[in-house]
């Protein structure tokens, strides 16, 4: 049964590990690691252009109240990201420039939030990432109270307190702390692979040749017919 | 690192917690329980009148492909529910009546899927109870792998194998196995008390004494006025 | 600029009216009046069959909390609806069977909500009728005031408290107080221009000729070809 | 280019076709004619426990604007059924119970629409059949001009002046005139085919038996584990 | 009733205080007048970094159909705000080029439609701001009357003519005319206020500080704990 | 029925019309053509300020799986435009980096998309551009067969092999080969008429004079009345 609680001390991954994520993106991470953690396509960055990795202080949030938000500021450390999934859906603006400020003054480095935020000029100005829902500017209450470094659910994805989270044009992904260097590893791998496959691309090559697709699709069934009249004889 | 497997024990709630949750329903549990675990208000019965609980057995399916669900039947024992999360959106229509009739035969009581299902009409005359996000006659296929019986997000809402799943036509509300006798016993302490307010209520007695909600909302800044006229003064 | 308030006493139209109203339905009246106060199609009914009209107690409310309920509930008289606008969207539970029983009691005939509802099998048997944007068991809290009978925005339609609400299987229509009676003799105008031409496209006359289009059509353009294949001749 | 026509003959299918199709149902026919042709899942009926298969009589409409249908009703026989796509999304009752009553009179057979209906107690009360978007009192006008019987995308798929239309609780598929015989045998052998399968899941046998499954999985890679805590060792 | 009605003269606020208004923008007015009067969060600009206020022009349109837009224009004095309800959903192209040309000779300084526009590229590069709920290249039809100058609801919001709108990145903001000097002081004070806040945060200090939270928060019942382990204790 | 086939060779428009309609842009074309064959308006550029012409290839996809795509490079000639319409919803992300470059190395333009794609910030860098109906990570696998340079339904528009598409800020239009160059004359004609309204717009003449609209307006019954005031007595 759900109390309120805010959880002071969390286990993080280590900072070489974030950072190594973080530099090749979303969609790398996540094919690496077998395609789970990511979350919705709704969620978008507020300004474009931004990649972003760090450990999740998350926070479980009641509708249309930011309160919690307030809590885990405090329990943050340099490098956290803010994540904060809701008890039930709200588009509610629940994070503008005075948050900003204090996450920034904290070494907070984003926030990914399954609601909505308000002052996006503001954010942009002063380089605070954020993912979200929506942007609204209504504001939120603080009468209701939610949990901090909890497990939580957002946009779709599971998070504990100190998974990597990574973020970027493409979305957000989810790693597990206790995976995150072997995602990494992986991630680095497939990376790596990309590099000549790319070449091979650029050059004119083609993906059915490279992947040795055309037995394949033979066998499928795929079939080859010269122009679009001969379909139905 | 998510890799494809199949577990074939869980450990599951006892028979008379499960039964006791299904028959206050899911408003109730879901207050008892400290209003987390709900899912999303997309989940609709395909059919009206229904109220379900049970044990989860959980399905990790990749969207358009139900091959996992042949997997899970296997595992199910009676009076267990089917709880499929998808690791992307998907519409597609995942099961429908020969799956039903499979499910049936094992004793699984009903499925929850965020996804599709078809033959609508053929699950309603069987009675086989099914809550989805849409119905959709798109088959899937059996190409990839997911998992089952590992943690899921379906709809929102964390479910872990063995969790009791409460079910009707409020939605669906997930209560964590370890958890379900206390709040059980927390939704009954409920539903008990909310005997004598119903009868108050029927009387003409008004939630405002009831609750002694008199005080705080002139506390809180209520002003009474006679008229819409006086607004303005 | 908002301050809460609950006003006690409001205007409503002559219950013969009302009634008149109510027995033609939405789409008879909102095309008598105009085309204007007709809410979004995403509202409606929680059980199916039910046509309602009565005098509108209007609820301004915040996203999740459902404390100004209760304060409406104590100036409703018999026959008034319940309709409840938010400041921002939500599609938590804001209403149940306590409060349905508590409308009841006073003589409450329904409830308009742009919000979610539960209990909704509960709302059903007792027979108190509902249009809702969701159904969702998530509760709601009693922490922050809104106002009722005010001027509210509900669902894409403007209400003042006493305007005449109808509601039906087609969605929910608002009529401004001071135009109740008017459009009341223009929906019966329109019923019985209904009841003849009714007959005649019953009898297999078309529409082409009871309305005279065919020159129009002409006129404005159509040309008639015997096969498709004449198309691009 | 797009100019106003209406085409007054159209080829049909043979009635006995039409009708083992529509005796079927959606989700065999979609199955049988290679999984294509299938409205987009949020048409859904007006009211439940219909089938229904015809010859489409295509309307291709403006938003807002029902004046084709007028023109289209003139053009049917006994046993169409009118197909409405329009140029862009509405949400309008573009047809209600006159046009039910005179589409009865001429032995239209029910609607595929796009957009919005209203009316819907008397749709039922009467017994036509109607798929539609949305549901919404909202009248249209009859001002500009589109065309009758020529090919539409109507929710996502492509209709053509008398191709089979299959509709019933799961959703609303196309046939292609020509191709109707063909996914008519298949159609029946796919039934067939299901019979067997269905009683020996009934039996209790499992899918993963019936269709050779295990083999497959395994060289996919899916691994079997006694317990969830056997994962991470 | 709705009869189509074009009001040529109506009352503006002092341009004083638009400017006012626009200078502090959407979340600090819209806080500052008690949270009531924002549009709907799908309301976008259709290009980035603009920052409106002027005075409402309202048009009532129907659905895919901007002939009152001409009417509304020629009603319009430089500084004012064209706003566009409409009485049914339409994502069509109400607006484009040719009228945001005609706009800027007469000094309309900005569009507000619950609708779609188009030729984005040019408004961009004309400097012409818009908020719509769409981008699409659908044209209009000039065939059915609306209003010009009554009061509508657009995106959700009640706007009277001659009331004051706040457009910026955060969404759009209504302020009734009669209201607007008190809600401009309103705002200042916030933003005042907020500028001693912003330098504490700044500093690091915490909200829970800033705020006096911490007693209330235990009040409400948070408890803290040193690790998730201790939670299940 | 559906068999899965390629086609090698399709028919193209000549590059000059193609060059000419992508000059004009897509609002233009489409009233050009009769507002017909425009997508849907949630297809967007993935990155703003690009104007695109070309022949469509086109693929039918089964959703989450790209394997069609690498088919279809295969066919394309320098300035084609792939077009990828799906046989159900999906969000996955089909197309990424490298399939840009294998695109850009055989001169293929762009894509139009009505699912996912990733690698996004990477597509702006290479000057890639994409239309699509998501942003999301999610990989698709290559184990389905589709088709390629069959007519397929994309974003609600039907798409024959060899059409021209257009697509700028404002969407994404298709034009039917055979009458891409009446379209593209009508669509200059419609520029040309445009340059003289435009002028006479921006020296302040109202649309209401240029249009002679004034006295169908006051036939429909546009009635002008000084005040708000006036309007209720």
């Amino acid at each position: 049964m759900h109390k309120p609680v805010a959880v002071r001390n969390i286990h993080r991954a280590e900072q070489s590990v974030i950072d190594d994520l973080g530099s090749m993106g979303v969609a790398t991470v996540h094919e690496a690691q077998g395609r789970v953690g990511l979350m919705k396509p709704y969620m978008r960055p507020v300004y474009d252009g931004v990649r972003l990795a760090g450990s999740a202080v998350t926070i479980l949030a009641q509708p249309g109240d930011n309160w919690m938000v307030h809590v885990a500021i405090e329990l943050c450390q340099p490098g956290d990201i803010l994540v904060v999934g809701l008890t039930a859906d709200s588009t509610d603006g629940f994070f503008g420039d005075l948050l900003a400020h204090s996450c920034m003054a904290r070494g907070v480095k984003g926030l990914i939030i399954d609601a909505g935020v308000r002052d996006t000029l503001d954010l942009k100005e002063m380089g605070f990432p954020v993912w979200s829902k929506a942007i609204h500017s209504k504001g939120t209450v603080k009468e209701t109270l939610g949990s901090v470094n909890v497990p939580i659910v957002c946009a779709g994805a599971y998070v504990n307190p100190g998974d990597v989270i990574v973020a970027d044009g493409d979305g957000v992904c989810v790693v597990e702390r206790k995976h995150a260097p072997a995602v990494r590893d992986k991630s680095k791998q497939r990376e790596d692979a990309e590099v000549a496959k790319r070449e091979r691309l650029q050059a004119g090559e083609l993906g059915l040749d490279i992947y040795n697709m055309r037995g394949r699709l033979e066998e499928a069934g795929l079939v080859y017919v010269d122009s679009l009249d001969d379909l139905d004889k």
